[in-house]
């Protein structure tokens, strides 16, 4: 037998799960300075609605988990946070508007496996349903603002609108009826060749076509507002950079490329890349999606608009690990050292804990310098020695174990110098 | 297409969900204080893992939610945190001892549903792997008083050691071979009456025998000593009963009844459980398992002795919320109210948030009554209203949701009042 992970998954561990823990932290903390309340939903689902036209689509369907209860009913692991998220609100329709939840929680791809992309990852969904105000979509962009500033990470964020996309794309020539081709393929214009998307495009689109699309997306905002300036999505745009300035969120930029490739895309979209790093994915992305929900519902008042944004759980470990900053433990590592004095050792470990500090004691029956060879090799950062001397005068020693410095302390100052 | 979660599944929203955040967080916090690190593995794992002859066991093989990979390899959702454990030990047998490792993660059993029992539970596994000490023992139960006492649940431990157990019912007259099937019947004592235990044991025990094990049931501690202070799980007791006192843990009592129904447990035994209150289930449980890792990984030096603790998540939400207080988020919610003044009322909420206050906006268009039924009704602690008269001053208005009661404030004197 292999006893081994199955493929496409991985554990965590150490210093990978300091990090993980930390973002989270400050993810959770954030998403509730902002107003929004945490959702755990089941890992699975059942597959219909996983399957649901309204849901991902085809491409997602042959990578879901499925498998069966003993009942015979047929489930899939979930892949992704928004199916659940609209199964909830079905199940939830009197909920009180604007419904602001964030769910960080496990999602599963029956996909192929590449550097850094797992059958198994983390999804941190922050999601506004129901308000069709774009302080909606900007607090989000001032809320992921916020999380990266405090993650010390220096990024931008892209910013576009598919209404406005749309009017441009049909302004340039494009049928209707070839829009979501034609955005699906421009999506792909930073990671293929311009040359090859512009063959693709050749397939369904004319010369002069293409040559109108190209140059449109070399115009910034302002170069747009002669012709589009009575587009629905320019003019959303407009409000969305005022309330981001209003918001003090200045890392932001126009990019008429973006085009994000999820097709529930209605309005404004946002996708956050570092600068100034080798990480080229995205660390956050999202929209505003008004119809999928609705759709998924079949909600005849249309209430539940929604604007949403997901961060990256791996990329944002992968950007901290190489910013090589210590994540240490917000605990420091406290070892006691028994000379032939267990009882009294392990009074003051109790003393200690309860005290909330992070306190470990020896439990191999090592003699005092196999303790201190393992407390150096797993990096403790105090030692504390107790024997005749130190109980006789009420005083312990601390060792310092980054300094070697080591001072006689009671029981009270201890605490004070650990915490 | 009905919509709704899976049989047996359900969302967590709302109170449910601080609540169970809250636990979450105090867990975590102890579990570092005692030493422990957090450990993630995959939701699944090979089914030739799950299904190991050292793993679960029989009865747990046909709850297992199995399902195939688009490789065609067969995997398995977890049915318990011990089994990943085990293969990450045997992936990481170079790890230094002791290893003390925690995990809060889901598990799944496709078993039948009960009231309080689902299909997918959350465990909260406390492990120390590859110490014979004693301590490691006392540590857990220790780790267990602290969180109980910071929860403010009143309880008692229930103690016991198989190997003692093992020597009592040998000593009354049960055969080697008969061991196994008589401690699992003693473990439903207290679900099922001693009548209906005593039939299934004269199944295979004489009258005689069942007499010496009922009459060695009802003696303490003490009064066992006399014909049983030579064995070896007896003096383990005596060993930890004595490590809890120097650790000042005393919500404890030795019960020669408890059994513990895995068959892996092989010397001290515990269990915790709630007092005055409607809530039977034991809320933590756990136990020495000096073999079962060993046996997994085959491992010939017989290195990963072990024990640990689970404590119940579900129980402990139920206990929490029997005590009916009031689980507030940590962060008082405030809500800002634009009076015609809505770029300002924007500013002064980024403001309030890069403070780290917990800050709503209207979404919604409403006016300025429907706003405040809007805060009334989800229970809004604070309202600020910011107008005209509010700019020209540069004081704001703060209205105490409870009491009524309003005062002017700078933006500087919010933040003070709000923290």
């Amino acid at each position: 037998m292999e006893i081994k992970q199955p493929k496409g998954t991985k554990d965590t561990f150490g210093k990978d799960k300091d990090i993980k823990d930390y973002i989270i932290s400050i993810l959770k903390k954030n998403f509730e300075i902002y107003g929004f309340n945490a959702l755990d939903t089941p890992a699975f689902e059942s597959y219909e609605v996983l399957a649901s036209k309204y849901a991902g689509g085809e491409e997602i369907l042959k990578e879901i988990f499925k498998f069966k209860d003993q009942g015979g009913r047929d489930l899939g692991l979930r892949y992704d946070l928004t199916v659940p998220l609209a199964r909830f609100i079905t199940m939830n329709p009197q909920m009180k508007l604007p419904f602001k939840r964030y769910q960080i929680g496990s999602v599963w791809r029956d996909g192929p496996i590449k550097l850094g992309r797992y059958r198994e990852f983390t999804q941190c969904d922050v999601d506004t349903i129901g308000s069709k105000n774009l302080i909606a979509d900007a607090e989000l962009l001032s809320l992921a603002n916020k999380i990266f500033n405090e993650l010390s990470l220096k990024y931008k964020f892209l910013i576009n609108n598919r209404k406005l996309l749309d009017d441009v794309l049909i302004k340039s020539g494009v049928k209707l009826g070839d829009l979501t081709r034609t955005i699906l393929l421009l999506d792909k214009l930073d990671k293929v060749s311009q040359e090859t998307i512009k063959d693709e495009l050749r397939g369904f689109l004319d010369g002069k076509t293409i040559e109108n699309i190209l140059s449109y997306l070399k115009f910034n905002f302002l170069e747009l507002k002669n012709e589009f300036k009575n587009s629905e999505g320019y003019k959303e745009l407009e409000t969305l950079f005022n309330y981001l300035k209003q918001m003090n969120v200045r890392n932001f930029e126009f990019s008429l490329k973006l085009a994000r490739g999820l097709n529930y895309y209605t309005g404004n979209i946002f996708e956050a890349y570092l600068i100034e790093s080798e990480i080229k994915s995205s660390i956050a992305a999202g929209g505003r999606y008004d119809r999928m929900i609705n759709d998924f519902i079949q909600d005849p008042e249309k209430k539940f608009c929604a604007v949403g944004i997901s961060f990256g759980l791996d990329v944002l470990m992968d950007a901290l690990k190489l910013k090589k900053e210590k994540f240490e433990s917000k605990l420091k590592e406290v070892f006691v050292i028994s000379i032939n004095r267990d009882k009294e050792a392990l009074e003051l470990t109790s003393f200690l804990r309860n005290n909330d500090l992070r306190v470990e004691i020896d439990l191999m029956n090592r003699n005092i310098g196999k303790n201190l060879d393992y407390a150096n090799s797993v990096g403790i950062n105090y030692v504390i020695f107790i024997g005749d001397e130190e109980i006789k005068k009420k005083r312990f020693k601390l060792r310092d174990m980054n300094s070697g410095k080591e001072e006689l302390l009671t029981k009270e100052d201890l605490i004070k110098k650990l915490k």
